[in-house]
């Protein structure tokens, strides 16, 4: 990647959970920058962030924010991408936006650059990142579904407290010690910090991410369920999910089990096609205890996959063990990554 | 149940997790009692424990420590039963035994009272109590295979530590501890102690609950796989489990997607089914945010049932949330309660 070109970036959420690690993955992947703006709420306006060893003011943002910005990264919440993308695409930005906020509308391209990068050249300003639960399964799938075609998953979660910002991490911590010391607290932002109820989430499992649909399912359940169907450009696969908050920082896993159209294929088959591809680390030796785990992956941008075996009962059925850190491929990275794949596509 | 008649009753393993669960159980239920004694290895042997307001003091178990005994919970591991189950019954006394040592014995009943209380009348001496995660989930299963037929189940689990026993719970306290301190600390004793390798359990999810087979599966995932379908009479079931570890102390959730017969049925139809079955609690009320969690199952006798929903592609396929404490309904409470079957199906 040249460095001599460069962009103008701008970071909306710059001092969240994800932001932060958007600003890190820019400086760990030496993204080509003229001009960095960090961007927040009035609330954060004014943190002093560092990048590449220098000092940036974090800025409240308004439209004239994203004057002259070629590359707008957002994770600020739905409500705000709602208010500011289209004001960053009339200002001549591209945005990748990392909230549900655009991702089922049908001109707004999802990508997962592993999975559909060739979707990034119908983009008319807004690409939008997939939600992060979604984006490790498809990349574990899309391989699977290359060699084998896949007809069904079945995918349960487990899904660490980062996912739902700073403030949860903050609880999980904080609710800990209190339990450890037996001390008295108020559970105040899991499972969903607008939702009425909140639970505890330390040595406890909730099995609500997102606020419930009408149909029984959570908003994150038919997230995974719609966006690995658009991403795919699967429209006919059969896609369930349930998902779960666990007390566990950073790091999601996947239980999934799906069903390929192949006959006769084995678990060695599945292992040889996911050995090498593209963003996968395969970790799959029972004999020596090799499988994939969240505190093995955080800080990595792979997707980790293991425990695969075939389904002792359906020929064409089998299960996997997906992990990867939901900040950074599951939201940070894949968003960077996006980035990268524009410039290497000459669509920025 | 009359006090009246009373049974001499040995508990062997009476200082482990599960041990102590099946004391406080016995004081609970009341059940019949004329004397108690706890046994152990040489290692346990003079604890003092309480029973009934009383010290008892902890016997090193011996074979002539079961002359006289009239019912025998055992659940100290599976080669301790090996040795001593045997030698028990010779001696006159019923084993309920809560290891894995006998469940797939066909001459020994493998019994969970709400589901196959009558399999009790075959036993020669020995009753195989099921593994923990078993147990909750052919709770939840029955009742829907009795009113709609059931022909696929699809599981994946969140189990706590606890089921691991008491230097399992010990070694997340310190770990989490150590964490939250910034402190050093060597995993010794999860996933499974006597594995080559051990693992961080304190904010992590380990994909390995007991050792594994050759095919892949974890002995925890073919245990939940066949005593599914011993219990249930139903060879030709459709199992499939996926079991992970995590830092719960106490109480197993599941994430069950199961596939009925009867055709055109509804969410609705599942739970009223549930909501009048033995053993059940049904919470289950989304818009209410009301859902099973082990936080709340903790100390119940229970299996609670939530996030019953039809599945959107599948009309026979429905997904539900099974939670119980894994050392009561688990372990403790269906050994006493297959005790108490046997009284009052007159077997003892």
């Amino acid at each position: 990647m040249s460095i001599s070109k460069g962009y103008h970036v701008a970071v909306l959420g710059a001092t969240g959970a994800v932001g932060q690690q958007m600003i890190k993955t820019l400086e760990k992947r030496e993204f080509p920058i003229k001009k960095i703006s960090f961007l927040s709420s009035a609330r954060s306006a004014g943190t002093v962030l560092k990048f590449r060893g220098e000092d940036v003011v974090v800025e409240e943002a308004t439209p004239d924010s994203f004057n002259g910005v070629d590359i707008a990264l957002f994770s600020a919440g739905g409500s705000i991408s709602k208010i500011f993308a289209p004001e960053a695409v009339k200002r001549g930005a591209i945005v990748i936006d990392n909230t549900s906020a655009y991702r089922m509308d049908e001109d707004v391209p999802l990508v997962v650059p592993e999975v559909n990068e060739q979707d990034l050249k119908l983009h008319k300003g807004i690409i939008a990142n997939p939600n992060c639960s979604t984006i490790q399964m498809v990349v574990a799938l899309e391989p699977i579904r290359k060699a084998f075609g896949l007809s069904k998953v079945i995918v349960s979660t487990y899904q660490a407290v980062s996912g739902s910002g700073t403030a949860a991490i903050q609880e999980l911590h904080e609710q800990t010690k209190a339990i450890i010391h037996g001390e008295p607290f108020e559970p105040q932002v899991l499972p969903v910090k607008g939702d009425k109820k909140h639970y505890q989430i330390a040595f406890n499992a909730v099995p609500q991410i997102d606020k419930f649909m009408d149909n029984g399912f959570t908003f994150e359940e038919v997230k995974m369920i719609n966006e690995t169907k658009k991403i795919m450009h699967m429209p006919e696969l059969k896609v369930a999910a349930t998902c779960v908050r666990l007390p566990i920082e950073t790091g999601h896993s996947e239980s999934v089990y799906f069903e390929v159209e192949r006959e006769g294929l084995t678990a060695t088959g599945i292992q040889e096609v996911l050995s090498s591809a593209a963003g996968i680390v395969l970790e799959d030796n029972p004999s020596e205890q090799i499988y994939p785990m969240p505190a093995n992956a955080v800080g990595k941008n792979d997707v980790f996959v293991g425990r695969i075996r075939k389904d002792l009962d359906e020929d064409k059925g089998f299960h996997m063990w997906v992990v990867s850190d939901n900040l950074l491929k599951g939201a940070a990275w894949n968003s960077v990554q996006i980035a990268e794949s524009l410039i290497n596509l000459g669509l920025v």
